[in-house]
């Protein structure tokens, strides 16, 4: 079926952006970089690796439990700039805003942007201001870019992960989504549920001198950890799998999922990050990452096989057996 | 009277946006390479500095008289890039769609993304894309965030113009705020006037071998040749002063602009620069600029004095005098 109308999946994280990206994207700009379909492109200048990543956050609400869209951008790509290994350094700031939106509410989200931005050790050098008449953009949309320098020792990529590897997953799951979606108009959950919105790069740090036994970092965001280890699978060619029992999943948010028909592994986070590694060093990563501040329920839960390759299965809570496939079509709009 | 919502001057270049960055985002994220308030900042590392720029599209038209949002995206940044003295190399896309939008539409702009990226000799190398359901957002906005690196014998600044020095404008002021507005819904003006998007980085890249000689560059975007000279005379601490008869501004321009009451030279150009040189070099430089493929209408404006300091004066037409402010409010929105 053609498409000729944009849909929301596409921009959801799941398969249509996948695909978008490969065969339209990846196609028409042509170049070894994008085509790596890694967080963010690596590029080398004089004999230093840099990771550039750009992002855009559309989230409603723009305040919610846990955060707001200004800490959400800041982290997001201070994230998506450390799933290359790379240590982020600055960030632009591009804001859109909507004619008669409140400048109290502007400040707060300024606000957090800095705080977070001191969180991570990253300086907001750049940016650029639009301001659009109303009905032009719902309240405010923020995109962040970012620049980081990857060690000389790291290759970390999507493409990277090889059979025996472990997985490691840092934290509970579906957190992000889940509390967006008990927030909003209409929705009446009372729960103590927040966002996981947090900077990963002190975490990645911290594993950097395992240098090369770090094969790939991904932060499930849009589309959840069971898109995010699809890709993984279908750019390494490889098999995963992993063990339900394994996956950390708060107990309200799985009980809110239950009630919804939400699966959490399609739910996004803004906090966490799979690391697929090499097995002997999988133990000392673990515990590195359990030290940190955002990583103490972190798990291994599974590895990267020969068999089935660019398929993830997953071992069921009551032993059997089944294809994860990618996030079809999109669960939750607008949640980051 | 304290501004408690967001009106469009804030966005629109002019008083209000300097005002904004200046009183709101210097003192919070506080650091020296966004308060010096070029078109992007500059970093060292390792030996080799880097310009990082950052530019939200919002354009209305999305395809307009000699462009669409898409060149536009890609030739705003990279001439931010250049207007930092920077050869630009490599360029994020962070898309933002409306549900529902045409597919054969995004094509077309995208494909004009690669064509500027290839005028430009910059890669497309990171992106993002977001859907957002109808209504919260007006059919499709882009940002673009772009790395360069600049030459070792660079440094061009706001803050560099000195008393003696040659005012250098590249070509015809207003072609792309009339080509946006003449082709609005509701009007109906039958003109040829084009917008002038392109990219400015082969006129620069010509023009960087007379090194120190070229103290300012900046491109009269938002806000238009007014508020650019009276930004580089603020940051300078010096008096701008050009003649009016010097000013470029094609014939149909100043037609359409007399007619509707605005001034050109708040009006937004796409792909003119402002370029404050030592005088000796002056007419060398100026002789390049006319050679570019862009350039050919360039002109010697006016000087920087020492008179006057932070402002620009003006010797009008029939040889009075007067003082040419920032832009207040703004001319024209979604202009870019």
């Amino acid at each position: 079926m053609k498409k000729d109308k944009i849909s929301g999946d596409l921009g959801g994280g799941g398969r249509s952006s996948y695909d978008f990206v490969r065969n339209i994207l990846i196609p028409l700009f042509d170049n070894p970089y994008l085509s790596k379909l890694d967080d963010g492109a690596v590029f080398d200048i004089n004999g230093t690796r840099f990771a550039f990543s750009t992002d855009t956050f559309v989230a409603d609400p723009i305040f919610f439990p846990g955060g707001s869209i200004g800490d959400l951008a800041v982290n997001g790509t201070v994230n998506d700039i450390s799933m290359c290994g790379a240590e982020p350094l600055y960030i632009s700031t591009g804001l859109i805003i909507e004619e008669g939106f409140s400048m109290d509410k502007l400040k707060i989200i300024l606000k957090d942007m800095k705080i977070a931005a001191d969180n991570a050790n990253v300086k907001i050098i750049t940016g650029d201001t639009k301001v659009v008449p109303k009905g032009g953009v719902d309240k405010i949309f923020i995109n962040t870019s970012g620049i980081g320098i990857v060690p000389e020792n790291i290759t970390v990529s999507c493409s990277n992960a090889k059979p025996g590897d472990k997985i490691i997953l840092s934290g509970t799951i579906g957190d992000h989504g889940v509390a967006m979606l008990t927030c909003r108009e209409g929705m009446e959950f009372e729960t103590k549920i927040k966002s996981d919105t947090a900077s990963l790069c002190n975490m990645v740090k911290n594993i950097l001198p395992f240098g090369r036994s770090i094969h790939v970092l991904r932060d499930p965001t849009r589309g959840g950890a069971g898109t995010a280890l699809n890709e993984i699978a279908l750019k390494s060619q490889t098999g995963i799998f992993f063990n339900e029992k394994e996956i950390p999943v708060k107990k309200e948010v799985a009980g809110i999922c239950e009630m919804l028909g939400l699966d959490p592994l399609y739910i996004a986070n803004e906090g966490k990050l799979i690391a697929v590694v090499a097995p002997e060093a999988a133990s000392e990563i673990l515990k590195s990452i359990k030290n940190d501040l955002f990583g103490e329920d972190a798990a291994i839960i599974g590895e990267v096989v020969s068999d089935f390759s660019g398929q993830v299965v997953m071992k069921t809570g009551i032993g059997g057996r089944r294809i994860v496939d990618m996030l079809s079509g999109e669960q939750l709009p607008r949640i980051c």
